[in-house]
């Protein structure tokens, strides 16, 4: 059995899932006119108390379409250095829309408002303009470490006093969710807009949804067309996204209890120095005295796949396909590898 | 019965496409690892004899991906002035690749190597560096209309000789294909880089593949993953492109036949003056002493729909959806709406 | 003798104007300190009824700032084909401003309002919105022709309805103003932004100037940084435009009488099937029988320099530093050479 | 009277130099016949051994170029997190050539070969490729700090061997030569593109040079179009920077002895904590018990001009027209102020 631990991302529907998915009514989303799509959009959007919603192809497109929402060429995005948007998305902030990019530490890979207060450029011909702060929730690099509604709303108050935008790449959004209570309504009053990933956690094959404001929607579609992420009869796609939300919230409290249990028995190990602590999904485990390279080519061996994520840093992910008798597996390999 | 006629994207899959689709074995295709993904891409850079391919959700997005490959800031495309990578592709041209346009008239959409070779620029600093042609088979606005091989070849040769790359937009190249009898690999032969729509004729719900050499779809990768197109399980939807080439390429010629017979109908109508050459799939009608708006009210009342395709024309598109009963019916419709 | 007819750009400074540029007292004008380019950008804003003026290094950049003004990402400028902002600037609407182009045709290369009315595209995802119409006056490309206010003030009605900018190549805006006694305030009152270039008939050595709202200048001094435009002790270079418009707008004229008679003497070559009509210093000569090249090259062999402009097109164009004698020797070679 | 200490920007040109700008021959830059511009590119290229120069209007357009020349869109550029090009040209990276930055940490404003390879991209969709490295000596926010040939071999060392491009802005290089008495030769043998400011210690009004080879500046020229930097009668300006290379070099060890005096007035006030080791001509102080603004403040109401450098650091730059007098009242009326 293989255990595929690199990232949520690798899951395949569940039945009931794939049920839903072929039996949904499709139209023409570019003619904005498929049901099923429109469905998601709704649904979504009401849950988060957001006007109107966009479902992508995937969260890249939904940052990015944001991003280029709320900034111009001359102005500056301020986000966490080891942010998704800066890290992993192929340059996009500066590709698609040609915004500087001011990169904040934090711990966990967190930053807080006066962080940002520090980093507003000023009014003068020498520094781009400010216009854009964005947040991850869950952190991928911090851990999968949550932000709490009362750390965000210094820093929404600020963005508003300062004129400033607010984006939340929420990626993982309802793994801080059924972890914090907090709820999709809470948080969608605090952004300009959100981007919300279907097929991590929450198992759909295909897909990100954009939450905005009926005029930044608009234009977001204007920008998915450009980018070339408008799609025929997306309502295939967008039944999972229906079925996730209606079945498989509540289950990502499974996840992050094996993935307790998973940097518990990575913990043990000498060869680990560190376990990040472990908030939601995702495990990182800091090695010493071997790289992630040995380290990783030692469970490949026993069929357990991760991720490098650092100098000395390994990302493991538990997901849907991951299940007790998988963590259970997974630390009998690491007894036999690890003695 | 409605009776759409506005695009061959309007079609939902045939119930073999849907079985295909549901059996697809999948994987991450972020990572690669998709096996239904991989098959299309391998199936269809073969047929083309290119050495390989990319799947992407749209034809908007495969044609931007190659015109980021072969341009550069301060270079310059030429292509028809009615090309669809320019009239209605977002303005991608620029907004995706900071690219110049010089946009060349043409009968029927298409442009000569003679016309190409006067459009070069000089190189100088006044001017940007021209780096690419564009052409489109079958031409949309130019009423579906073909280019054939004999068309094409003295193009490249042209633009081999200045060291320009050539790419076709051949969102609907299968509809010429099955005409002229030319095979894929042919126009694989001359061309860098290849658009082939899925979601058109073919009728699947979603998807483009883009061809070319394997440096250069290597590069389109990242292209795509900055636009946000890299999807997850995405072989739900390779499966059905699968299908259409294997089932659903030889039946676009009933598409023709049923445009030829519509074609016919429309030109008796006394507001139409002239309908454009019917090559393929697509009838442009030109209208007298009545106006696209209310031409289309008219129709729309007896539940037929078409698009406005400039001051004077309007456009009907056939595809699978469309049977020799619903042709019929339009022509029981027509008779009633105009006697 | 050299007789230059290139462009009105190689004149060099006449003697009082040197004077004045070396008497300048100047200043650091990236600090904003410099007293002779703060007194030249407050002197022309004035005579053109604007808020505020830029002082940059050439009309390129004038120009391209004002296009970054007035568009933004997937927006689109309207303009004449031969414009020069599309021809003649490396293709820097694209490049700098990532805008689309709308290229209209029209006779001595002018647009009127019914056609800007009907190219503006439709709110739709397909196309990028319409936000800004550049005119050219005079424009290089129509040999010198002139719009008058009577043709602007419906193109300036039209788009202050649909809050679409307009800005003013006025490279050579003071030959059209000296012919048609219209006011400079008038055409101020008429435009968002204007760029006016000194280094032309106005005969300094360098030098452009942006004439806006205070907004719009504000940002454009952004803009100037970021394109590398800022310079220092610039009052040596705005002392000649001081004195050019003190004493050597009105001697324009005199550049347009010395076209005309040019203009009457390459009429009668045989080789000239056509003078466009000569409005201000531009004379456009259409040849039949011989090539541009071959043109050129007796005269070059005379020593007198022109420049092809198209594909049986060659330029000429009056300035300061071609005066009654030269114009008298220019008649004296063309029989040498022509009999 | 006026102590400017804000940059060595803010200087006027000796009555020598001024005498040459006016003899100065002239012709038309854009066509390339400028003789005076044409003898300092060449004179400048030969200097520093490298086969081609282009003059501009500033630092910031020769630097902008240099990055547009070694980048793509979907590249990065590794540069200390100080760097001018970074903090102080608009967000250029970004703006102008659509390029992710990654920032370096490092002593004094400089960086290592070892920190370099570690911040390689892998070849990989999630990050843009690394192309360029840039470095700046001297460095301004590192103090007017200098990086040594032997600094820099190794980073050329690595560069070369992973086919990236190396960029150096030279801004204030010659203050780094006189000091390290290494020769512009060995310099340029280091790097791609080299960017040399005539209007900072040099002494000149206006302009910067940009070195490299014949290839890279013949595409120079038409960024350099495309920024709107082509001017025409450019000599006048040029010839400062011929004369500044003649007379004005090894008058900057005479700016950095006034530095470190300066500095040592500076380092006795107890508000300042302490000085930032003066190798050129830039000094930096670290204020205690005061902020930049409060101390900005008495020196201001004192006819001393400084500039805030971070939230507790403020800048003085010696530059020609600051000579033993203007150094001796400087201390006068430190001691006035502070006692």
């Amino acid at each position: 059995m293989l255990i595929d631990l690199r990232s949520d991302t690798v899951t395949r529907p569940t039945p009931g899932m794939k049920e839903a998915m072929f039996a949904a009514p499709v139209g023409d989303d570019v003619f904005g006119e498929d049901p099923t799509v429109n469905a998601l959009e709704e649904k979504i959007a009401k849950l988060f108390g957001m006007e109107a919603a966009l479902f992508c192809p995937s969260g890249t497109m939904t940052n990015q379409i944001a991003i280029r929402l709320h900034t111009r060429i001359q102005t500056e995005v301020i986000c966490h250095q080891y942010s998704h948007i800066y890290l992993y998305e192929g340059g996009g902030i500066m590709a698609n829309s040609h915004a500087s990019v001011k990169l904040l530490p934090g711990d966990l890979g967190k930053i807080t408002a006066s962080q940002i207060a520090e980093s507003i450029n000023p009014d003068d011909v020498h520094a781009p303009e400010t216009t854009l702060v964005s947040l991850e929730n869950t952190m991928n690099k911090g851990g999968g470490s949550i932000y709490t509604l009362e750390e965000i709303k210094p820093i929404h108050a600020f963005c508003k006093e300062k004129d400033i935008k607010l984006h939340l790449d929420g990626a993982r959004l309802f793994n801080a969710l059924v972890e914090s209570g907090e709820s999709p309504a809470e948080w969608g009053a605090h952004f300009d807009t959100i981007s919300i990933c279907l097929s991590k956690g929450l198992g759909c094959p295909i897909g990100s949804v954009l939450l905005g404001s009926k005029a930044d929607i608009k234009r977001a579609r204007k920008v998915r067309k450009v980018f070339g992420g408008g799609m025929r009869q997306a309502g295939f796609l967008a039944a999972a996204g229906i079925y996730a939300l209606d079945h498989q919230v509540l289950r990502l409290k499974e996840d992050h209890a094996r993935a307790r249990a998973l940097g518990e028995m990575l913990g043990k190990l000498s060869v680990v120095s560190e376990i990040f602590p472990v908030a939601t999904n995702i495990v990182i485990a800091k090695l010493e005295g071997t790289t992630p390279e040995e380290f990783m080519k030692k469970l490949a061996d026993h069929q357990i796949k991760s991720v490098k994520f650092g100098k000395d840093l390994v990302r493991f992910v538990t997901h849907l396909d991951f299940g007790d008798e998988a963590l259970e597996e997974f630390g009998r390999r690491l007894r036999i590898i690890f003695g």
